[in-house]
């Protein structure tokens, strides 16, 4: 496992790709935003009669369960085949998995039918998709079972996909290796859909590393909390915090990023 | 009636109440974040399959019929009745009643069929389902029969709840005490949605007083207009207002936060 | 032709005229803030059963179609019947346009079923409407056969309305005269839905300059322009950038801004 995010995140901004979201609404002008912040080009669209058709020439399909309803949910299944048949490589934010029946049952339904590249959670959300114990309220982790390094690392063997764990440490797996990020900061967690931005930078990085997603995860998660530690600089609260995030996001510099990154692989709990 | 906004707001900041909210697509983030940055859990979910699992778990549940469709308005009843039945305090907030037809007519039906804690709108919202003469401009109110305290009280009486009319000073009836609060700040008219984040609030402090919904709505108030007077500090313009105002959210002080209260109860006009 | 963006603008702030927008999810939330910054009153609404009520006294129709579904459609249809009934001027934004045959069908369908005032695009979404090679990722122009004075002519002469090429610099054309506008910042195409906001200040000078679309869309690309160059200073990135563009664009000055203006006729390429 190679990490270079500053490598990866130079050729993003050359190739500009394009990075189809399909999205909740709460959070929908903020993935865009992250997105061409960071030098990618966002594309949001839903309807059952374009999604297989921007799916299947984009670089990478973000799916994100947040303010779920049927019609969505289908577009999400039509898009997602088209974009394993293009070969584009789709993540998951299971947004509220184990809140409701809904969601839960549609982030199975996503992962049963279609190629998930990664799947991007908080702990209760991934743990939920892995078949354990776990408690959310609303949209938030309050517990689950299992947690950091084991978790990330039996969701990822359990669902047969990268899984990205986030929260004060992240812990992103392939099943085999893990590997630890503990960039980021606290005011992160004070704004509404940051999870939504990491999982959509995650959607950035994947269509450059397509091929490598344990990597792509991983350094966007690097990315993205060196950016939440720049926005934080001079940040009064939740609001200026929110604003510097898209200005850290585009000022993200190649040439630093690797230096700046707390990344490494980690010891697996259990094994 | 005994107003103690710090105390209720620390204890919003420790019991982090889940507000379920069936809102409009304009302000979906801006009242997440609001709720978010007040402390308490925002969850953001509108499809009629999931709708009641979520608002019979919250702490309190906020309809917003800001951009309407048949399915969100079916969803807000089921809602609302799961709410009632698991004994949630409902807020609604009937964005445009009064501008057309289905607005009106759908506000007034959810007033019908469910029971709702505290309607809160602008003078000519509130006239409008009260059953007087109102004008407004789209979402805007330009003009209402009888307006303030008297307003208020009459709006109370006539919809068995509790009334929260805002404007340059707001004012709050249980059909029988009116309260005035006069904490604000004229940017707060120029950024869309601030009305819906005040409605936000409101169900945040409805989660930690369920029964005194003429003091939550009250002391919501309170807290909005004082964040509002915070956020102006500096700001430039609508923009940096509205960043600014996450901020003062956020950094509310509930030890300094009753002595800045400007509320008082208020002579009913006509009585 | 006149331009007198400073007398239009001090016009739009005293009648505050409503600007009824249906719009993409994506910016919703940014062309009301853009619209009430501004100076005009914003409502957002799409229901089938109230636009046609909305769209009838408004003092402008926006119809944008970034991210359609047949639902939406519909309603973009019945509104703009009823705003060319009512002898209310609609502009319509073709996101997309070009990217997937749905989009392009659908702004063919409103062209063709309503009579639009002013088309406001980039050149790839107008260089498709008009007949004519483009290429497109996403929402984001690639290339297009033929630009700037030249295109904006043809796609006028091509649509029988008034046409807004907007880029680096922005080209308006009624199908005769062609005005270049070269106000603006290279910041705003690092922020999603600038062009959907520019097409909303399109709506507000639409609404006090009915019968002078040609006059009213360049003094909407000469406003949003000059509070593009105005929200740049000191700005950081796209998210300080995106905070005080609103503010600049409450702030815009109507004594000064005509002086402000780099708008000039152009010479016809192929003429």
């Amino acid at each position: 496992m190679t990490l270079q995010t500053g490598a990866d995140l130079r050729e993003l901004r050359e190739r500009k790709p394009l990075v189809h979201q399909i999205t909740n609404y709460v959070v929908m002008n903020e993935t865009a935003n992250a997105t061409l912040a960071l030098g990618a080009l966002p594309v949001m669209a839903h309807a059952q009669e374009e999604v297989e058709e921007l799916a299947s020439v984009a670089g990478a399909l973000v799916l994100n369960i947040g303010t779920l309803s049927r019609p969505w949910i289908e577009a999400m299944l039509l898009a997602a085949k088209a974009a394993n048949e293009a070969g584009v490589p789709v993540v998951l934010d299971p947004v509220g998995a184990g809140a409701t029946t809904l969601r839960t049952e549609t982030a199975k339904r996503i992962l049963d039918q279609a190629e998930i590249a990664v799947v991007r959670g908080n702990a209760a959300e991934v743990a939920t998709l892995a078949g354990r114990e776990a408690e959310i309220r609303g949209v938030e982790s309050i517990g689950a079972e299992g947690s950091g390094a084991e978790l990330a690392h039996a969701a990822a063997q359990a669902l047969g996909t990268v899984a990205a764990v986030t929260g004060p440490v992240d812990h992103v797996s392939d099943g085999d290796r893990v590997i630890a990020v503990s960039n980021g900061h606290p005011l992160l967690s004070t704004v509404s859909g940051t999870g939504c931005m990491a999982t959509a930078v995650t959607g950035c990085f994947l269509a450059v590393r397509p091929d490598a997603p344990l990597e792509a995860a991983s350094e966007a998660l690097i990315a993205f909390g060196v950016a939440g530690e720049d926005a934080a600089k001079g940040a009064k609260g939740p609001g200026t915090f929110h604003a510097q995030l898209y200005d850290a996001l585009y000022n993200l510099d190649p040439e630093t990023i690797d230096g700046r990154a707390r990344a490494n692989e980690a010891a697996r709990v259990g094994q």
